[in-house]
């Protein structure tokens, strides 16, 4: 691995350029203020009070450093530094500051304070790099309010209609567009890759996996991401008397969806998709009446499949149809799963992850990994060049919290994205100079 | 059965008096103006608009046939005729009149609506009866919307404090004192079998169960109340990220609650626990956070379990806590298990049991049954001579929209009842008369 043709090589004019590990970890604390609760986590649900906060002040931090803002029709903020050639479209580094409901204070968080730590270097050194660079804070990527997750830079890559997106309604009933328009973040630049183009994504995020942590190691290479669907199942039965039915005359919803619970996790723990790694989780559950004395006649629940391959991803699939629709014939239940969500595996650049592993190397880092996760860079990949990097994470435990990294794991990962970003601007510079680049938009 | 040493025949003065059933059917229809829904269900919880409107529709009608309207500290409303010797506390007619809130049409309404209709014959046919007669609607049966159930004919008999049902809270918080002020149903005397004592209490409910559907009949003689315990179980495993956390590292809250629930169901369903009838459900489930790519870490469910006999009930008990002990071990959750409720096996008032069967014979019923659900006599049982009758409901379906009795059903149950009343009406005249009663309260 790591052997190229191209030239990733960095200009000697970057050499002693570091990022300042102590202000970094300010940044990500200042990020912190807004959302964070008694235990140590962060409660910040996408377009909330805390989330406008948390905007207004990473909109007045770049643009201490030079940025210009701009806002899309999702809300998303893209702060750019100009660069030497600005007909070429800025590299980013993005990423998001909403948060799960029990989530911590890495996720995401990490990635745009890290990006604002880079754009701080440069502008402290007062370096013009090649191309312009953009620092970007993307809209509901959890997707913990607004489902599905990575909604914005969905749009952006033209994965969703803006239509779709703005029609998202939360838990009560509130419209996504409505909540943008109230906190001041619908912008009125559309939300796409041609109205504002990018020439490259760089990402950092935390593991959220316990493999960084076993090889103690901070930062890891992610060659890619691996596939995933998201279902509802709908499961139906007959409400009655829990003291007077029969056991043997019952169409019990909730013990035909347990049952499906334990199948699915059968099918993902045993033989060879549990060696590929494959993985799949029922999260979240409704049950109809809620009544301690009437059998529940209507589940509603998710399924996130997940799998580095495709192909196990729709095994998984048909699998959990099988297995679901037997129980549903023999508990006497009505079954509907909608597959609403499918994100195919990827993989990201080569050029760009080569920029990645030469900026790690020099750390020690060795690791490669496909991320288990999907992230805002799964979304930019499909219309630019796209990388990311892993910052290791105490247990690999995320989504919780006690999500912890290291502060000098934080240092550490935000090198090395400086590092990857300026081979990759430097790549630029040597593909692109004197030729005549027509600027997109 | 049937045979007992004391006199329960019937005097020559009722002979020819008979329920009317067309009033009845009609005085039903009335009773579901408010709250019904759509797919011909209802839907009234106690306390609400519905329930309220219910009241005063009931107070209006009972006192259009001369009764006095009590109402206690539980909105417990007690409608009483005056009979011949006033010193005797009245043989009660009860029921209620919330419903579940995905109900049907007859559980409990039937109950309070006959006893209106034994009112209105005796009225119609200006017949004094030996003692009083008081109609009951007590309040929030079903507990659907204030757990646990029964709570207010328990108050009344000591099971619970008023202070503690009082403090009890719906879904948004919101006390069921508040509720009884606002709908103007907070009376002032107290909820208790001495304040408002009776001197029986007689309860006709639908069966709730196949079993009078099997053998074609339309009412059943109850002989007791089975054994039933309420549960909360609470589990808790660790959020984390559904896509980058293995799946031998994970303490999945949902997926050790969903073998509880197979577990549960198993117990009763194989062996001499089935045989008896024994039955046990988790129909309420609470998943935390409820992010589709968070694991659960936290999942509240009820219990309910049932059984003719206490032993069983504590079997049931014994073998839930030992599986899903094992199971949040293997799963590294932890566990609590709340015994909420307790209302142990219990046996009707044999002289009572009598006149019912006495009532149904002439009709050829002659199944005897002991009830799978908890009802108001229950409670009663505890302070004072109790008896149930059951009436035939379609395919055993209650708590459902689809709750059916039929109207010939309706008629020949109500007509028991009026047969059964009058019989332990004639005991008392037989075994008091001539006496001197001391007037208790």
């Amino acid at each position: 691995m790591g052997s190229v043709s191209h030239d990733i090589s960095l200009s000697p004019q970057y050499a002693g350029l570091t990022t300042n590990a102590k202000r970094m970890v300010a940044t990500l604390d200042a990020a912190c203020q807004w959302g964070n609760t008694s235990d140590g986590g962060m409660n910040r649900l996408t377009l909330n009070d805390d989330d406008k906060r948390v905007r207004e002040w990473f909109v007045a931090e770049t643009t201490k450093c030079g940025c210009t803002i701009t806002v899309d029709a999702m809300g998303n903020i893209f702060a750019v530094r100009p660069g030497i050639n600005n007909d070429l479209p800025p590299i980013a580094i993005g990423s998001h500051l909403d948060t799960q409901p029990t989530g911590g204070r890495y996720d995401g968080i990490l990635g745009v304070t890290a990006g604002m730590e880079v754009l701080q270097t440069l502008h402290a050194a007062d370096i013009t790099t090649y191309a312009p660079l953009a620092v970007i804070d993307w809209t509901n990527e959890e997707g913990a309010r607004f489902p599905p997750a990575m909604l914005s830079s969905g749009v952006w890559a033209g994965a969703f209609t803006t239509e779709y997106a703005h029609a998202r309604t939360d838990a009560s009933g509130t419209t996504l567009r409505d909540e943008l328009k109230r906190i001041g973040y619908l912008g009125d630049v559309a939300c796409s890759h041609t109205a504002m183009p990018l020439s490259a994504h760089f990402e950092l995020h935390i593991e959220q996996g316990p493999m960084l942590d076993a090889v103690e190691q901070p930062v890891a290479v992610v060659r890619g991401i691996q596939s995933i669907r998201w279902y509802h199942i709908d499961v139906v039965g007959r409400e009655a008397h829990t003291g007077t039915t029969p056991m043997d005359r019952r169409s019990d919803a909730l013990l035909g969806a347990a049952e499906m619970i334990v199948a699915t996790n059968k099918i993902v723990t045993t033989g060879p998709l549990y060696e590929r790694q494959a993985r799949a989780t029922i999260a979240v559950i409704d049950s109809l009446p809620q009544s301690i004395n009437t059998i529940a006649g209507k589940i509603r629940m998710s399924l996130d499949v997940r799998a580095p391959a495709d192909a196990d991803v729709a095994e998984v699939d048909r699998l959990c149809r099988q297995q679901f629709e037997a129980i549903a014939a023999a508990r006497g239940l009505t079954l509907t799963i909608d597959c609403f969500w499918v994100s195919p595996a990827l993989h990201f650049d080569p050029i760009m992850v080569d920029c990645v592993r030469a900026a790690a190397a020099p750390l020690g880092c060795t690791m490669e990994l496909v991320s288990g996760a999907g992230h805002d860079s799964a979304y930019t990949s499909q219309q630019v060049p796209t990388a990311m990097l892993f910052a290791r994470c105490r247990d690999g435990v995320s989504h919780n919290p006690s999500e912890y990294t290291r502060p000098e794991d934080v240092a550490a990962s935000t090198e090395a994205l400086l590092g990857a970003y300026l081979r990759y601007d430097d790549y630029l510079r040597r593909t692109t100079e004197g030729k005549t680049v027509a600027k997109k938009a």
